[in-house]
């Protein structure tokens, strides 16, 4: 045997011979990031039987540590049965979260698959958008009425411990006979009254609570400006359906965030893995890349109008890309601070003329300072002036045209309810190239005699 | 007057002539996003005025909505006096982290003018980290001893009951003599014993814990394994010194994506923000740009070498920066892929041979597709079958080389523990560049009579 043998190696031998207990003993001791690692490395028919070994429940848990692309990923290409068996296992938001990453189709046919209660509760989940209360909260929430008294929630939570343990008890809710909530109590209060009180005499009354429909925005706004461990959400009836929690709005941040990363460098279509098949991978990419050449064709067209003027001075060649390329970078520095203070809410999509006017300031600085660099080492290399000149105006020129577009682009796709992140790049790109190549080309073409 | 007035010229009036009542009314009638733009947008004066009408503590639940490095941004440029008095009053772990954003002189000085306890908590604070367990975890916990009763418990959660209003209460811990952690319990479980019950009787003893030294992705394991809404943070003698939230953590994952995003994009140097001074802004982005130039330079410099070629068949240069610009798309996206499996960890910086395979038939198809395509397109425009056959081939091999290449760097780059996020795209797109370059001309060069 050569070298020793990967932990997913190990994982297949075991999941052909071993005891399940060997199983989960081995998954526990590679820890949750490796065991994902392992079982994304197996082959679709090794992570079938080892998911069939492990049985619904340990599935589950495995699943639980994977992205949502991955578990949807696995989950999808297993048996009806199977896959419905273990996303009975998961709790509500994550359950909806794994299947908005299905086909429609696949989602349909598990959760027809799925217990009647579960499947109705991740239904109503994914009716909501995933980034707004709705599809944030939790259902795991407790919740009395107000003519219950100190007793009857102590003998709940006795019956029902065990089922409470995974709940955030940090505060319950009063709620009336509609279900609409209308107060609140942190546990411990409960700890300073007799036995006998009804909640409503010590609830707090007209609880902080949310809509349903609030964005991630206003869930950011209300932990920033509440120090709150959760926040009731309610229906139009202010009906009390469910529970956000802070760390679920700062997850959704990230995802959303990643997914910004991704699509910012080409990959769309949802995330990208290895481990996922040859064709998918190839098809997503080259749909993005076959958008690009067809921008890189009408940005490169500028170069052909001027062939003669390149011709007779063939030099700028080399100066071409540098001039496209430096420009693209001065301008995807202003797409990110626009991006990030988009984010941040520190500039609205109405202030483009605001963004442009800063970014001009930071353009002619720039411009001007990379201009001469630039400028100085055509001079150097060739001992002529003009060329210098015309490299270094060029860059100047377009060093400005770009920062200010690359700035209002983000603000500009926003207005118009597109995605900064997947447009932005590749306009910037073909509107810095097509200026810069107009810009050499032409500041050429008008003292041709003195370049060559 | 045109139009209507801006909320921060809005302010600006009520600094100077409305009461601090009416500043405070009209600053949450803005919300807290809203706020922090109109505050960003004042005048450093105004911002000065404001602060002082306001006084520590309003100022102070002011800037726990900003972002770190706006509120040190707007804290170091105050009189240290009103700085001090300000922080004094945000809670210690966001404390340390705006702290952590100023220059070392700053806060030193800050620190020395803050309450001896805040200022003693921060300190401690500073010396971890800000991503391990120790830099994120709050100070704010409830311990007790083994040898308390209920009775001692209720009373102390009754005389505090207003500073405790802010701890997250779900747990309390039990710690010995020494300090040293050894029991949790769940708040609700007092419940449900007499209150003359030791907290030693009924406590969960050897709790879960990790070192004030567990990295990010260790707490974030932690969190996926176990559901639970914190954990307590012990130090090298295993005395309780923290707490970590689950969202501190997601936090924490979020400010290091936003970071990576801006540095991937060329904002090196900390966040921008376009209401910082111009120079500040204009020199960072500069200092990044002038190693790109350089990169540029060396890129460019294989076309020189092939002048003649190029010269003699001027239609290449209109495919020169298409070639390098899609290989330098094809290969952003495989820096994506690895960037992303990294930190999920599904791919370990030692599998590079593994990921160059992976890439390596992505590339080959993908290669292929496109170069057939820009080949096409060569041919059709200039009727010459070498000129497709030049161009199509260049874009093909430069696709493969790009996207072995980039998906290799950032593993490459994390085992010379340099950052990937900031290197991998400027080395990939002038390895690129010279690649892509070299192909179309060297294979120019080669069938040249064919191309005139």
């Amino acid at each position: 045997m050569k070298g020793l043998a990967t932990p997913w190696e190990t994982l297949s031998e075991l999941t052909a011979a071993g005891t399940k207990s060997a199983i989960i003993d081995f998954l526990d001791l590679l820890g949750a990031d490796e065991s994902a690692r392992a079982i994304s490395r197996l082959s679709e028919e090794g992570r079938h039987q080892l998911f069939s070994r492990l049985g619904p429940e340990e599935a589950a848990s495995l699943i639980e540590g994977f992205s949502d692309t991955q578990a949807a990923d696995i989950v999808e290409n297993m048996p009806l049965e199977q896959a419905a068996a273990i996303l009975d296992e998961l709790p509500s938001d994550q359950l909806a979260d794994v299947l908005a990453e299905m086909q429609d189709g696949a989602s349909e046919s598990i959760l027809a698959s799925m217990e009647k209660e579960g499947a109705a509760e991740a239904r109503m989940l994914m009716t909501y958008a995933p980034d707004c209360a709705g599809g944030l909260m939790i259902s795991e929430f407790l919740a009395f009425r107000a003519e219950d008294t100190i007793r009857d929630v102590l003998k709940d939570l006795q019956e029902n411990q065990q089922k409470y343990n995974s709940y955030n008890v940090q505060y319950f809710y009063v709620v009336d006979s509609g279900g609409r909530l209308t107060g609140v109590m942190r546990m411990h209060n409960l700890l300073f009254y007799s036995r006998e009180t009804q909640l409503g005499d010590i609830m707090i009354t007209s609880p902080l609570s949310l809509p349903d429909t609030a964005s991630l925005n206003e869930l950011k706004n209300f932990f920033d400006e509440h120090k709150l461990f959760g926040v009731p959400v309610v229906d139009g009836d202010r009906r009390l359906v469910g529970v956000v929690l802070p760390s679920a709005v700062e997850e959704e941040f990230n995802k959303q965030k990643t997914k910004a990363f991704l699509r910012l460098s080409g990959i769309i279509g949802g995330e990208e893995f290895r481990t996922m098949p040859l064709m998918a991978r190839s098809g997503r990419r080259l749909s993005w890349l076959s958008m690009n050449i067809v921008l890189n064709i009408i940005a490169a067209s500028v170069i052909a109008l001027y062939q003669d003027t390149l011709a007779a001075a063939i030099t700028l060649a080399v100066f071409l890309p540098m001039v496209s390329d430096m420009s693209g970078c001065s301008g995807n520095q202003a797409v990110a601070v626009s991006m990030r203070e988009l984010a941040l809410g520190l500039v609205k999509p109405g202030e483009i003329v605001w963004v442009v006017l800063k970014e001009a300031r930071v353009g002619i600085i720039n411009g001007v300072v990379l201009g001469i660099l630039l400028g100085l080492v055509a001079f150097l290399w060739q001992k002529n002036v003009w060329l210098g000149l015309v490299v270094g105006g060029a860059l100047a020129a377009n060093t400005l045209v770009s920062v200010m577009l690359g700035g209002a682009l983000p603000l500009l796709l926003k207005r118009l309810k597109m995605d900064p992140a997947l447009v932005s790049s590749p306009l910037l790109t073909t509107v810095t190239d097509m200026c810069g190549f107009f810009f050499v080309l032409s500041f050429a073409a008008a003292v041709l005699p003195k370049l060559t």
